[in-house]
């Protein structure tokens, strides 16, 4: 007996020259793509294989349709990475502790290379988001604000990291980790006293990046990522 | 003057239906989904809507159709996170030092978490895989079996961390990372010592991660991770 042989589907292969032209630098953020009546020319194949290739690329977030103007080459985190790791961690039966443990790497990794690479006017954007933080920690009833302050914070260091695939990756663990756990980070901030707690750390690991102390750096995200840890999980009973 | 309401395509709402019931737990791995016309009679939406999303939800390596079976919910992870981070990566300029970066946290953690949850069985597939690369390790121009256990015992131990994000993660990198330089493993390999060294520090982790030595296994797998780093930085130039 002979096996099939599972022939590709011509849309897959029009995706496959697209992947190969983003691949090797051929086509770049920004960049328009051909018409459909070109490619299809072009790749000799019809204009319905080339709308469904376009179509999968769109909702793997590689390609944006603007009506009216074409199609263009960009990179929506959202859909590329955050929506199918949220499918497979969920199909593999994922839990709490598995986010946590990668994002306490993905923090402290944060953390030191923010401490390595922030420049002299990223640490005044940093310092105004803790400055803001101090002045809303003092106000009454004031949780959803400061849990915003709190995402703004993680998230403007991610970008200090400089390194994409960290960062991206942070996102999406931040974004697995807030569908866990409804309003988790309202839940922590609400207890008594937590809000100066989280004050004095996330000022901690402020100072230690803008003094450029690397070790120092690691060990306050890890004391954070410590304290939040018990708390979620505190949350999660 | 209004703004434009975008909306939205029959098909990605039919792609979000299947996505929100992967989300709450209703469709599991393995679950045959209902026929194409069952889908749209309950849908109300065409038989083409349905096959485009399907074909979507295909290319994205959740779904896998087998022909005169139907469709089947699946997670396959070069599709869904190989493929799109790559393209991700790509289109934001990262450089090998990015994965570097990412590849030496998750290898720490990795050695860190398989040390914690090994069982004992697990240790005697774990100590195979050392015992080969021991006796190929012996024999002369081998580097391609070399290479070849290299990544059996790597991926193995990502499978030991027993964290299904960080371990497909940590594919996802290794991925990227051997596209990034060519036949980089075997370079590493091929250079004279360089076999002994890593045989070294493949056994290195092992009898720390089988002795449950947390802090010897991270220690052991960050000076592999620093020996193979300046080794791909070397061969990178």
């Amino acid at each position: 007996m002979f096996n099939s042989i599972a022939s590709k589907k011509v849309y897959e292969q029009v995706i496959e020259q697209i992947q190969y032209k983003i691949l090797n630098g051929e086509l770049k953020k920004g960049d328009k793509l051909l018409s459909e009546r070109e490619l299809s020319e072009q790749m000799n194949v019809s204009r319905t294989s080339i709308r469904e290739a376009i179509r999968v690329l769109e909702t793997m977030g590689v390609i944006e349709s603007r009506q009216g103007e074409g199609n263009f080459i960009c990179t929506n985190i959202e859909k590329t990475l955050i929506e199918p790791l949220s499918m497979i961690f969920k199909l593999n039966n994922g839990t709490l502790e598995d986010i946590l443990e990668l994002r306490i790497i993905l923090e402290i990794e944060i953390a030191k290379l923010a401490s390595k690479r922030i420049t002299s006017s990223e640490v005044i954007e940093l310092k105004h988001i803790i400055d803001e933080m101090r002045v809303e920690t003092n106000k009454k009833d004031n949780n959803r604000v400061l849990v915003l302050l709190d995402q703004k914070f993680h998230s403007k260091l991610a970008t200090l990291s400089k390194n994409y695939l960290i960062q991206s990756l942070f996102m999406t663990a931040s974004k697995l980790f807030d569908g866990f756990i409804e309003d988790a980070r309202e839940k922590i901030i609400a207890e008594p006293f937590n809000e100066n707690i989280l004050l004095k750390q996330h000022e901690a690991i402020y100072n230690a990046v803008v003094e450029n102390d690397v070790e120092l750096a690691c060990e306050k995200a890890k004391e954070h990522m410590d304290f939040i840890s018990k708390n979620y999980r505190k949350n999660e009973n």
